[in-house]
Formats: C-alpha cells, structure tokens, sequence
C-alpha cells in the first residue's frame, strides 16, 4: 500500500496544513547567493569598505547616545538585528564593529554589572542565500545567532524586541518599481529608460514617492520594534538634493545600460516593450527624502544625518571590471528576472566595455556627497 | 588599481575578523536538502506521520501542565524553538499544532489578557538546507519566523529566553559516534558492523554512554534556555530496556545494510577498515536511558514518557521502497561522507531488494513499542 493510500485513511492535513506546504512568492530579488564567481559574498568588499566609513560615526553615536544602561534594566539579552544582511561575509565585521562599541558602552556606563548575552539577527529576504551565510559564521562568535528571512518593509520582530537595527545598503531596494510606470497613457510611463536616471521630472517623482511609501513602512515597522532607547542606523546611496541623477558616476553607469539594452532592442534580442516596462528598484535617497519622514511620525530622535564621499578609499583611478562585479553581484537578479538570464552575460560585459571607453568623463562624474547616513534613536512614546 | 592594491592602503582587517571569514566546519551531518527526489522535504512524511501520534498527547500536556499565565507575566513574545527542523514541511504543522493548543490554553487561562506574539525559531545544524525551509514557510503564518544555525548539543539561545522547545527525530542522532569504537585494541572496536545492532556490549555501552553524555548537554543547555515553567518535548526513535536492537525492524535494517556492505569490502569496492570505523552515530533510547539524566541534575519535572508504537499509522504491509527512501533521506549523508558517494545508490538499493527479499521476516519484527516521548517541564529553580 502507497502513502497516498494510507493517507486516505488517515485523517488529511487540513486546508490550512495544505496551504502551508505552498512556496511563498516573493517579488523582490535578493543579492547573488552561493560563493562562486558573480556572488555577492565574493563580490562586496567595495560596500565594505564604503560602510566602513560610517565605523566611526556609529561607534561614537554608540559611545555618546545609546543608553545601555535604562536599556538593560529590562532584558539581560541584547537584540541586534541586521537587516539587508545578505550572504555575508560584510554582516560579520560588522556586527563586530557594532559589538566592540557596544560592549565598551556597557563597561564604562555599568562596570559593576555584568555583561549582557548578545543575540545577532541576520535578515533578508527568504530568497537571499542563508545557507551560504550559515555556513561562514564566525566560529569564535561571541553572540547567539539567528537567521530572520522577511522583507525589512513588513513587521520582522515581536514588538519592542529589538535594541539596535542596522542596515547597510539596502533601503535603496525598493520594494517594489513604482506601479505608476507602468501605465502606458501616463507621462509616467518610462519609455526608452530603465531608471529615473534621465528621465522626465513624473518618472523622478513616482521614484520618490515609492521611496516615501517604503521607507514610511520600514521606519513605522521599526519603531514597533526597536525598545526605546533603541538606535537605527541606516547608510545607503545617496545624492545632493537636487541634482541630477545623470551626473554621478552610478547615474552614468545607468545611462550606459540603457543605451546598451536600447542597442538589443534594435537587435532584436530584446523587446522595446520589454524594456519600457523594465524600471530598476532602485533609489538613491537625499536627506531631504528622510528627514520629513521621520518627523511625520514623530518616533524617532535624529542623531545624525549626513551625505559622505563613499569612494574617499579610493585611490587611484577606478577599476571598472572590479566595480561592475559588485553591481553585478547585487543587480543581476532584477535584469535576469525581467530579460531572461541569457542577456546578462553581455549586458555586463557590454558594460565594462562602454565605461572604459568613455572613462575621463567617469572620472569626472559627481560622487562627492553620494553615500547618506542616517543614525535615529527611538523615543520613549509616540 | 585593484581592489587588493588599495587595501594595502587601507587599514587591513584585524586577525579577529580575518577568522570570521572561514567558513565553520561541522562535524555533524544535516539530513538531505534540496526539493529533489532523495531530499528529506520529500521524504519525511513517514516522520510527520509518527510524530503526529504524539500530536494529542503534547496538546493534552500544554493543556493541563503548561501556565501560560505565570509565562505572559514576564514577556508579551511567546517563544517557540523547533530544534532539529530539518529543511521542512514537518516543522510547519508541528508549529501549527502547538500553536493550536497554546493559543487554546491562552484562551482559557486569561481571557482578558492580550493573546502574547508568537516568534518561532526553526533550528538545525549550519549545513541543514535553510534556503529550501525559507522558501517554503507558510505565508499565512502567525508568528514571527527565525532561523538558528547550530547543533543543539550546544548552546543556541540566552538565558531564559525561551518557552517552549520541540525536538522531534533528532536525537536519536549522535553529536558522533563513540570515539572508543575508533580503538582497534580494545573490545569496543566495531569489527564488521556498522552500529550497535547485533555488536557486543561493550560497543553498545560505548553508545549508551555516548548518547548519555549527548543527552545529559542536550537537557543541561535546555535547562539554561528555557524560563521556569517551560515545556521540552522530546519524540525519538526507542526500544524497551533490554530488547536486542537486531530484533526490530529498524535493527534488522541495519543489519542488511551491515552484509551489503561486508559484500562490498569482498568485492572491494570499499577497504575492510573503512567499514570497521565506520559507526552510525543513531542511538534509540529507552526510558530508563533518559530518566537518570533528568533526575540526576533536578532541572526537569517529567510530565509525561513512554513507548509507543510508531507504525500504529500503517494500514497494511510496509511499502519498502518508500520506507527505504525515507531513511536515505535522513541517512544517506553519514554514508557518502564516510564511504564517497559513489556507493550510496548502490547501497540503498540492494537495501531495497534485499529486505523485499526477506519481506516475512521483516513483518514479523519488533515494532510495537519503538517510539520514545517524553514531556519535560523546566523547574522554577535549581
């Protein structure tokens, strides 16, 4: 006798039981999982080193405003989640980061008591590859650690579970490209362009009300979440108000794929409506896209907010090959999904290509003040 | 300049989190992953099956032992760990079940009160299949889902953090099997056999001790784990005290699978001590394995233990091969690690024919009283 027969004599999982053994969908596209050539594990030390230089600024808001002692008279473990973690390895150093200054608080603010357990949340999407993250923890790890799948735009935590949230470019993923774009009689449909990189001012707007919408949920789901006294650190691309996307080094590189993908379509390797309907999630945030969202709401203290030089690392010329590997290794999942794996391959190596030819205006692009950071505590009420 | 340039000029990472970037290797062996024919998500209904005769009497116990008062008093997040998930779909209605009569109990016992947050920590070793689990959590679920990397011989979680712990065919598994059966000089040195089953007492008490130390950490870190008044259960492979393992129909499987690969060392397609060192880390428990470990150390109340018969499910004759593709699903890795995998579809095979072979024997062996459960409470003190 089978199992399935079996099965009908024994009582059937219920409907509920039945509809848990369906695979969640989820729309957003994580980072390249596994460790092979174009994973995003080999492929992010640049957003390392570019999250490196907030290190000192999130250690000194750690050091001047993060009140560990009211915070652990009420829990003797010590929550932090990162969320955007991605497959590692950047996650680890920087939770160490995180660690050292944490600790160094709690010994200077309580050197009487002892020192708290500390619980490390990574979380991404239920599609980023955990299994490569699991398996390069850090053996020596001095914290509990735990794996959260789930879009950082929905509740993650229970509430008020949560002591410190960090995350390290990711919002600039929205959740989702704005709907808008795809109404083919609106000005906001985005013909011939895969960004609001040169696009018409409607493009731009619905990207920045999509940015509204998604960085409102994600701070309202956090304020559920983080204790008060809790801090968030955000740091993801960013741009002077105002100035046109076109004139940063990413805004050319954008550019350049669409002129790439325009090519296809003459081609005929790609579809013009393909491409017209194609509008990578993706925004770099302004303070002011921030700061009104923050005060709407009235959750939050802002510690810090501010535009830095993410290249100010490097020296010496760019290398383009390098550079569009990390692009790759987080990008390539939206261009596949929508293109079809086949174009990617030349896309990026189209990429590569057309950048280095025209690399003295590279060079000359804007990326003085395109990384934002952003450092918020959580207030008592509200 | 390459990015292994530049960091030369950069202030290199510490040895500290150099070591962060190896990845952990583990010892133990995580039941197949993936979706695919041999993966365990495929093949773990028979599990489901077994433990679900458990089903009532773990609600009963949540409904009469478990003070869901007393736990809301400290904590508005109700904290559930499955340790030993594998990659799914058991877990999810093992969750559900307990869910169920914990929420019931909630219910009941405080009806003015808020129904607490359900966060739910699905745990496994590093190498278990995360992404396949993730991938398939119930999108309707009630509660907030976590991953936790790790062997639950060890410590997995703060103190006092959790309420409820399920640990359901897990720990029959050894964190290894006996160092002592490595001794080629000694009486516990395994000649010909490959686990307990039909081997002389000093190999079994090699393995009785084994899993005594396994257990004895197992409950100890629980101990730690679990807030007073919390609830650990166990469900387990179990044999009565004193019933020769060869005697079962799990033991008579071992034994075939023990003359396969005798005739593989004849036909040399494995060497005689590779066979020799090799032991199945599987360990079924009797009651009177367990209770001196509990009572020893005073942490636990037992509120409930006994035998049962696991097959009580099964209208009819065995099917084989679907019984066999089950056990390869858990086991199949212990094998290809030890022997390559060169020889596990051959193995599992002649395994299949072979018990066919001998199907009335098979019918004819001890199953009754071969499930172990065991209903624990975390006491207030000690």
């Amino acid at each position: 006798m089978s199992v399935v027969e079996q099965l009908q004599q024994y009582p059937p999982p219920s409907e509920g039981e039945i509809k848990q053994m369906k695979p969640v969908i989820t729309v957003p596209v994580a980072a390249n999982g596994g460790s092979g050539t174009h994973s995003y594990s080999k492929n992010s030390l640049y957003q390392q080193l570019c999250a490196n230089l907030e290190k000192e600024k999130i250690q000194e808001a750690i050091r001047k405003k993060l009140d560990v002692k009211t915070l652990s008279s009420v829990s003797n473990t010590f929550r932090i989640a990162d969320m955007g973690c991605a497959a590692g390895p950047n996650t680890f150093i920087t939770t160490e980061h995180l660690l050292e200054a944490i600790k160094q608080k709690y010994q200077n603010q309580c050197p009487n008591s002892e020192m708290p357990q500390f619980q490390v949340f990574f979380s991404d999407l239920p599609s980023n590859d955990f299994n490569t993250l699991f398996a390069s923890l850090p053996p020596d790890r001095e914290y509990f650690a735990v794996g959260v799948p789930g879009s950082f735009y929905d509740r993650l935590f229970p509430e008020s579970s949560l002591h410190f949230v960090y995350n390290s470019y990711a919002l600039q993923w929205l959740s989702n490209s704005p709907q808008e774009l795809q109404d083919k009689n609106s000005l906001t449909y985005n013909k011939g362009k895969i960004h609001l990189t040169s696009a018409r001012k409607e493009v731009i707007d619905a990207y920045a009300a999509q940015f509204a919408r998604d960085t409102g949920s994600f701070l309202n789901n956090r304020a559920k979440e983080l204790v008060p006294g809790g801090m968030l650190v955000i740091v993801m691309p960013g741009v002077p108000y105002g100035l046109p996307y076109a004139e940063t080094t990413a805004g050319m590189m954008f550019d350049t794929m669409t002129s790439i993908l325009l090519d296809m379509v003459e081609k005929g390797y790609v579809s013009e409506s393909q491409l017209d309907t194609f509008n990578l999630p993706f925004y770099a945030a302004c303070p002011e896209d921030i700061m009104p969202l923050v005060e709407e709401k009235g959750q939050y203290s802002i510690e810090r907010m501010e535009l830095t030089n993410p290249s100010s690392w490097l020296k010496g010329p760019i290398n383009i090959h390098e550079w569009i590997d990390h692009v790759r290794a987080a990008m390539e999942g939206h261009f596949s999904r929508h293109f079809g794996s086949g174009i990617v391959d030349d896309l990026f190596g189209r990429l590569i290509q057309q950048l280095s030819d025209n690399y003295q205006k590279l060079e000359s692009q804007y990326r003085d003040k395109t990384q934002l950071s952003v450092i918020l505590k959580r207030k008592n009420s509200a």
